[in-house]
């Protein structure tokens, strides 16, 4: 593996111009199930968005997912809601056969360009390093679960204590480890947003298993990532009647916070 | 005082229909200097909203503050952009003089028709009961700050050993506090929401003071509060150049979790 700015995940989130908006192909490669990954399909809107406002850092933006497409062709729509000096605010509407997917509304930035105060309290997690740590295929392997397809993307290793690994053990719905692209690939702005929807869901290690379909994802994204790995952070605290949400922080190599993130999801039935 | 569902909340986000669209009155009552709290205009257009959707809870709504409305006559456009069963996602538009103020968007549901596990493992904050917190403004006053009108609005009590009202002490960047309408009036859906942009800003106790704006609001309501106060706790953990977010929650006076906010703001000068 060679470290490098292009990877599968550029490829196969790439955009182009067509007519008013823009085209992508949605590949398989980043499913679970039949249904892409919620941070891939936010990967392309996002690609088209920074393209659509001349500014490179999705600062917030959110995503509501209406309802998964298949792999394929997908027409996206853009606006602008509001040109501005420091921020672009912006929408996109993922298409498939006339029928709306998702729903993108960001504010965009250049953050190397801003001034202003810096503290930070927040701490990353305290784990062993990538090379002490155990691969989630293996503890999904291990725990006798099918690894979805999207997981292969990925080069994602838990703590060999993590809770996570043990399913049905309860508390706390949480899961912490180190990742980056199976390819080696560095993350940029657009691919570290979509790294906030990379990890499996905090609930899978302790209550039923099944799908965990986000409604609403909401990333931030708060410094440009060094190169290497992220280290990534979820919880949940909050299930009540099926909903919760699930809280992100994403780190990169040089211990400073890149991406905060929080999504509303809803359980399924296993 | 006398606890009333109605009350000056409701009446100042009361919409009416007009045309294809909705129109509002922005009243000054809840100004931070000349610009409405970004929790009452949410307000305003979760009313709307809530007519457009058929759906009294707004479970899942995003704010873009794109430039502060004057006092006065707004218009509000929406639509649904999916119609389904548990769940309604619409957008709403904020107008006046032709000038997008606020864009949301929010996808709507019945909470009380859901049904799913529930487990909680977030606690409430332990504070003095109300009766034993100082009110804010009685804080403010003792610092030698300016209230702002809307603080006049809420009954907003912090105990009385609040890192907060301590300008220049620095850590935590985080408030904690009991709150209310100063009229009395009970929590709804909608206020609920809105209630989770009352509480002044986490910095401005430890930073030089100035206005935080709030770029993007996202708040989850996870539960219809019960009547009474709530209780309320936010905090800021990543501040970079000059960006930050303010994570709150707020809990029902039956202490259960009734919603997960977070925004992004930005400190300006002094």
């Amino acid at each position: 593996m060679t470290s490098s700015q292009a990877g599968r995940f550029a490829e196969d989130t790439a955009v182009r111009r067509e007519g008013d908006g823009w085209v992508a192909d949605v590949n398989p490669r980043w499913n679970v199930g039949d249904n892409p990954n919620g941070g891939y399909l936010l990967g392309i809107a996002l690609r088209a968005l920074v393209e659509e406002t001349g500014r490179p850092d999705p600062v917030t933006v959110t995503a509501h997912y209406l309802s998964p497409p298949q792999s394929g062709p997908v027409q996206l729509r853009t606006a602008i809601v509001k040109p501005g000096r420091s921020f672009v605010t912006a929408t996109a509407s993922l298409l498939q056969g006339e029928r709306e997917r998702v729903r993108i509304i960001g504010a965009f930035s250049d953050l190397t360009a801003r001034k202003g105060p810096t503290r930070i309290s927040a701490r990353p997690p305290d784990i062993a390093p990538p090379d002490r740590c155990v691969g989630l295929i293996e503890l999904t392997n291990r725990a006798g679960r099918k690894v979805p397809e999207v997981m292969n993307r990925f080069d994602l290793r838990l703590p060999p204590d993590s809770p996570w690994g043990a399913p049905g053990e309860g508390d706390p719905f949480e899961i912490t480890g180190w990742i980056r692209f199976g390819d080696g690939s560095d993350p940029d702005p657009v691919s570290t947003v979509a790294l906030a929807d990379a990890f499996p869901p905090t609930l899978l290690g302790a209550v039923a298993g099944g799908w965990v379909p986000t409604i609403e994802l909401t990333v931030h994204l708060r410094g440009r990532p060094a190169p290497g790995w992220l280290l990534g952070t979820f919880r949940t605290r909050v299930l009540v009647d099926g909903l919760l949400e699930e809280d992100g922080e994403l780190w990169d190599s040089e211990g400073r916070p890149v991406a905060l993130s929080r999504q509303l999801a809803m359980v399924l039935g296993p």
